[in-house]
């Protein structure tokens, strides 16, 4: 296949809001495992992963094995929230290999397609549970861009394209967002005791226990248990939101395990059907799962293909600590090969962040980050940027990813960084 | 195979929001045209359509072919918004097929997966594009159950499901809504024109040309020339949410062709991708396409198997206009249909509603309605209600249901409403 | 006194804001009953009286001893809600002379100096006695400045100053507002009825008897009644916002009196004083009156000088019908008059409205009402417009304006009108 | 006089929000200067005046010789926003004795009667002039009761009486907040420089320079100033609200000449007409005034009796520097006689608050501090209490209070808090 038919004529069709296209100008149009095949044959690594919906990589053969014998079977491809034998399996098996081994006790409501629905979903429980409106969210959030899930993040550009003011929502100061100077919980503990703060009371704080759009910041466990608890005490609700980081991505299958706390509700979606399909959860603890019937709904809330690979991803991943174990070895080799890349340009202050296989490098600036990352693509590697000002070196390589790629890309990474700051 | 493995007990993992399972207590297993087999073997006739969202019936056959090809080459499942091959076929297909044909100009955007990211994305430009915050919307309107298209919503139940008040809205008198007494847009236009009317001056119109969940309601041709034409004078944008009645329910792909307009904004979703797969569009008049790049995203923006099944259903149904004379002449069945069980139970006062292949028989009640749904599911067929008191039989079949299939079903609802009415 | 002090020197030293010093460009500096008299000794005939805050006439006589006596004897002037003994007699004449003789039952709110005040108290109490958010208001109406108000304002221009989306108010039509094609409250009744018409269930209904910043719009009695019926049977409660047209405006001493309803609140400020001095009351049923102490306040809400001249502004006027008999002989003769221009430059269409004192004209457009307005002024008459483009002459003499100053006015606006309409 | 006409009847005609008359269950008839009288002919020593409004005592003999003469001589009482003398002469008294030795330029706007009216002018022009809706206002700020103002303030009983979730507004720590262990501003500061913070760029900063509502909270001239630079820098707005603290509550006419900043905007209001008559200003840096004529209005915006009575307080107490001096004398002596308290009384950790004539002793709780209020009244002293849990008695003397009245009254303020501390 010849480039003739290049990217650029399509980009008429499409809106100006496509922006991945604008960093890896070429069309891509096979995937396996962590790599990506382009039009004219070439091959990309991936450090990317779908945003994290990809933690088993592209096109998982075993997924692959179930789901093409989903669509060969004629099982139920579009079922809204009907019962079918695909719904029930995923139900059980989740329940059975996800949460009761780790005590778990969550209700799932299937929200819609994407994890926005996830989150407006929580959203709304919380409010209709508490009657209160108002919601606590962190710096540097991000939790999806319909409007209720963008009143909470943070980022001024998606902020901004909301056309209405966004309220009911009040920014609170993430893990270690002064740099340890202040105690956790200072400013929130105070305005929520304090009778004339002007804080309306929340309904719920949402947070994320890594933020990935915010720069790959790892909360501490100890930072996610006081919150917990400073929620228990005030009659607040905790939202974990692990769409991204859910799913094994820092290790755990949720990303809250390692703090040991049980959130009122927690969003997923991204990996959790194993496939790259549109899926989502939320869990809700039985006691708060006040809803009537239909008070929420969805076209997309019963998908038969990612029902099936879910579970059997499930099955394959989840049965035993194998992955765990090694996301832990994986991140660990990343993490000192950053430490050696910050050790190497000490001048330029990098900071190594991140937990599992979420990984950061932030650099000295978003140019610098995005000049690194231009330069990983020309050698065959898709990594992209974030923070608020795109200054952060963003790895989410799938979970699966072979020792030799993952050398690989951090090889690439090594002469970018390189390269630029010697420039 | 035997039942042992009842729903039933599934339903305790499963949050108290699920509503379709309640109506019909049986678990699905396999799909094809527009016949459900559950999980004991039994068939029922799908007059339902996974709302809107099946127009060319389960698991086509053709459809399918291009799907397990998809799957089997590896193609990229999971894209983002980056360039991939199916991706270009799919905008190039809907241009040449869908938009050129009609003299339409829209660039597309890709929103997210399911219908209420199209109208959260609408939603936001055309704020973004006017500097204006309110939309008009219509009585019985349904647009999803995101914050932003919530607030446009009617269904009260799901209005309520927010926990915060629903505000930038004002709701307008759909077509028909005082039995023909009062003029078109009487209302609206005094309020427009007037300074002192204390309406905010509206970003948006958003209309469905017929309105699904709201009760079938059909809105004229004239009319929805009549409401295109004030928005213009008025330079208040027309988004005229296809997302139910697009892709062939009315009879054209669009379901305003009919009325001979060009709306600002169009969303599409349900039956774009031909297979029940989550896929979602937002066409932008390009002069409108004023978005800085990634200020609308989200994860599921470039479903690769749901372009694959796109293009292919584009070729199949709208390269002629079989499928269009089809769904007239069957839609011209069902109303003979319903105009004779209304004349046989003219004391009723049935009345017959609807347009192409989305038809309706509103009920004395809703108790009486959601009688003959009940009824109609133990003979073998799923039809659902709508309307506000749920009082409106609602008839969604496949575009491509069998004729036999399609006369079967209605004497069941004969069967069924004469039972209900006769007792 | 000379003019060398113009007061245009002045302006610099006041916002831009001012408005009614730009239409009569002279420095005042005395008033007694119905004349203003300007800086260089020229008389004023005044059809304004404070915008409705001078119903008795500048500086009445016997208010004026009653005033003088108050400040002479040092009594409060300044007493936030504490008790004194001119607060407790505005309170018990207020009932005895007022709320007893029409079988009312009130108790009253002292929500702070203005009028605004006492409507964003009403709108406080109505939301929190029903849980709801959201108020009905009408066309064309006016309530206030502050944000609570004027959200339910209709003046366009007033309401772009918020800075900020209006919200939590829908517009509904007032009397008349389709020349009577449309029966009465059949929208806001629909929408109240149809569970899917996307109204948030109101709180409260907020009403004028009379428009008068909206164009003197006067409504039916009937009209009244109808929407209180309203009201009572869906359960909202019904703001009678009686500032402009209480205290005897329209001939009884509630403007809502001729109508029979009982509202759950009302609202009075302007002429309550009896003397222009700043004073409100929101009169609240009792079983409504479920405030906590102190949940609302503010700094000027026991001012005893006003106080005092209003307890002596019932004794005098309010202790037999003579006023309302007057007011209701004086206004039947400006109609007549009205009637008689009309006739007159019947080309021209000219709308005669209004009810009691409260009396409009209404021209052709704002420009020929302004310059009405203007030409009146070289005559010697200050008379205002309003309505939505400012094109209604509007008429709200003091209520004790002398016969000779009527007619002496009346003739000015006759050649002011020929002038412009012959021009 | 006997107290047969006991206040109780009359609290069945009043609505259950009164509260100052729970506190101090006597009907007051008589007041001059710091002297308020019974109308059983008990005397009350009055700390309190007015919450501020009384700056210069009751009644001020050379304040009433003017307003007698304003009304004998039928000098315009009422003018909305027409020209009047009086109007102009308080002008021009305004700018040359209060704005000009001060180096001030502010165009002054009349929003209406009371503080509230200013707030709400001062957040709409803000609001015009970014083109932002977002406020950041200031834990245990209080700013007035409207639904604009009482978005800003703190006290969480007032915002739960507005009955709609209060929006727009993000409160941040004021000075002190957290015992000087945080840095000024580095909360506010960290996140308007942060594109990731979620938090909506404000229009305005709103500030009081000593918090009277809040607790007697007094702002270190370094906070303020930083807060200017900080806003200059952001290009957000600055305004101060001297409301309460203005008018020489402080020493300096203004609350925050001492601290040598400029704030955009100025609201007074209070103790502006010197009588405890209703009268309001916002002043505006010329080049904000970008107002349309009308665009924000009111009735009560040109009271003459408080315009003479300003201008005459300005002349008498502003034209030297006695005022203030004396202002700082007796201010240090409460601090000092707080002082003493507080180490007598060591254990309870009394607090001692305050600037100028606005003081406070924290007591360790509310409860011991209302028992302090209820003593010193059985005792003839009013002073309230403020604060979050109401446990700061406040002290707002008259400025001009006779030494004897202060001595007297504080002496009762040391028994009662003895009484209170050793029971």
């Amino acid at each position: 296949m010849t480039t003739t038919t290049t990217p650029l004529e399509t980009t008429e069709l499409e809106s100006k809001v496509r922006s991945y296209s604008r960093s890896w100008p070429v069309s891509f149009t096979r995937a396996q495992g962590s790599t990506l095949t382009a039009e004219d044959g070439r091959d990309y690594i991936d450090f990317f992963a779908g945003a994290g919906a990809l933690n088993y990589g592209h096109n998982h053969p075993e997924l692959k094995k179930v789901l093409l014998d989903h669509i060969l079977e004629d099982r139920v491809v579009h079922g809204l929230d009907m019962f079918t034998d695909v719904r029930r399996q995923f139900l059980e098996t989740f329940r059975s290999s996800i949460l009761e081994p780790r005590g778990l006790d969550y209700t799932v409501a299937f929200p819609g397609p994407g994890g926005a629905n996830a989150v407006e979903a929580a959203l709304k429980l919380a409010r209709k549970v508490t009657g209160r409106e108002s919601i606590v969210n962190f710096t540097n959030a991000f939790h999806g861009m319909t409007l209720g899930a963008l009143s909470v993040t943070g980022n001024s550009l998606k902020r901004g394209g909301a056309g209405v003011p966004l309220v009911h929502a009040t920014p609170m100061p993430y893990d270690d967002y002064f740099d340890q100077v202040v105690p956790d919980f200072m400013y929130l503990e105070r305005l929520l005791t304090d009778a004339g703060s002007g804080l309306n009371k929340p309904a719920a704080v949402i947070v994320e226990a890594v933020q990935g759009e915010g720069g790959i910041n790892a909360a501490r466990a100890e930072w996610l248990r006081g919150l917990s608890e400073l929620c228990k005490k005030h009659e607040i609700l905790l939202i974990l939101d692990d769409i991204q980081m859910g799913c094994g991505r820092t290790g755990g299958f949720f990303s809250f395990e390692e703090a040991g706390i049980e959130p009122d509700m927690v969003t997923l979606s991204k990996s959790i059907s194993g496939y790259g399909l549109p899926m989502a959860l939320t869990l809700i603890k039985p006691e708060l799962d006040i809803w009537e019937p239909g008070e929420h709904n969805g076209t997309f809330r019963g998908p038969g293909p990612a029902f099936a690979t879910a579970t059997k991803a499930i099955e394959l991943f989840w049965s035993d600590d194998e992955l765990e174990r090694s996301t832990g070895t994986k991140g660990a080799f990343i993490e000192s090969r950053f430490n050696q890349l910050a050790a190497r340009f000490e001048d330029h202050q990098l900071v190594v962040k991140g937990r599992g296989l979420a990984r950061g490098l932030e650099m000295p600036s978003g140019e610098l980050a995005g000049k690194v990352s231009s330069l990983a693509f020309e050698r065959g590697l898709l990594v992209e940027t974030s923070g608020p000002s795109d200054e952060v070196i963003k790895l989410l390589p799938a979970l699966t990813i072979p020792d030799d790629q993952l050398t690989a890309g951090l090889d690439i990474i090594d002469e970018a960084v390189a390269e630029v700051l010697s420039a």
